[in-house]
């Protein structure tokens, strides 16, 4: 398999064909083509062959995906052939609903650390709030993959500089603003209102 | 300005460059270069010059970027140079949470209806949860811009159906499931694990 920078709406779209073949299985499929894998996730089905072309031939020509192999190339390629262990920092409202995100875990990524400066010991789920000064310490004995940051936007840097210390290679920050991390951590700025922006500049377009 | 459909990714960028102009307006900054705007929102400066040339010229060549005459037109663009009426339905801890997300007053964005099928008349901020069966009657007195539906996938489409004939043109959909809408609606679905997967495809590249 090839392993080289490939476009992040692609694998946006890797991701979302992946939800796609899990549910075909659910159903009892075994083959799949591109237009239905197009059609299930509302992309056009050279776009389905295109993406997918970026790791190599995965399908029969006139036949089709076969579903569990195609799954399992996928999930090899973003990575959720495994488990990562995300630690969250920030339990606003935002950050609250993220931990008990029902999607992050049937992906294969365990909320394994939350940690703010208030209301540490409330219980999540099987997780306690711990104190963000704890956040290296607890880090040694888990072993975080993946941090998400939803704290207000004059701590993120901070926050940002405690995880990076402890060993997290990778940030999904919600905080509104640009964090400084070393080249090798990746960082992932996420801001909700960009999707409605999306929608607003297609009302926008037909007015 | 050219009105045509280009990639939602440089839509997405768009918005964040207008977050980064506000910025710099905010701190009385008057000009500011491509590069400027890339190293404050993570992308290249060439990108910056491509994304904005989709428009025309903003620039002046050695001189930059007008700060407040490239925001006006960016948010001319993305839409956010009006104020849209959001309705919400699906007021679970993601639902509870969008409500009260503070970026979207920020950027035009009013939530203006709150739709569930319990807690009825709880209140957040100025609005009442109303009973998703009162959507088309309040949507006539309010008259919506915008959907967000954050209800269980089984009541996605219900929920989607009611927005669609209650004259909303634009939805943005939490729920884990494709959508079915007319051609002249735009929908955006979102998983918030698909932008963990992204972090997880970084980190499996490096192993």
């Amino acid at each position: 398999m090839k392993k080289s920078k490939i476009p992040e709406v692609t694998i946006m779209r890797l991701s979302s064909y992946s939800r796609v073949l899990n549910e075909a299985l659910d159903r009892g499929e075994k083959i799949i083509s591109s237009k239905g894998i197009a059609t299930l996730t509302g992309v056009s089905p050279d776009q389905v062959r295109k993406d997918l072309a970026y790791f190599g031939e995965f399908g029969v020509r006139g036949i089709g995906y076969n579903i569990e192999g195609l799954k399992s190339n996928i999930s090899k390629i973003i990575g959720t052939n495994r488990n990562w262990k995300v630690a969250i920092a920030g339990l606003g409202h935002l950050g609250g609903s993220l931990v008990s995100y029902p999607g992050f875990l049937r992906r294969g990524f365990i909320m394994a650390g939350i940690f703010d400066v208030k209301n540490i010991g409330d219980k999540y789920g099987e997780l306690y709030v711990e104190h963000i000064d704890n956040f290296e310490k607890i880090a040694k004995e888990v072993g975080f993959d993946l941090g998400i940051i939803v704290v207000p936007r004059e701590f993120a840097q901070s926050v940002a500089d405690i995880m990076v210390k402890s060993g997290i290679k990778a940030i999904l920050n919600f905080a509104p603003v640009m964090l400084d991390v070393p080249e090798n951590v990746e960082i992932k700025n996420i801001d909700l209102s960009m999707f409605l922006e999306m929608l607003s500049y297609y009302m926008a377009l037909k007015m």
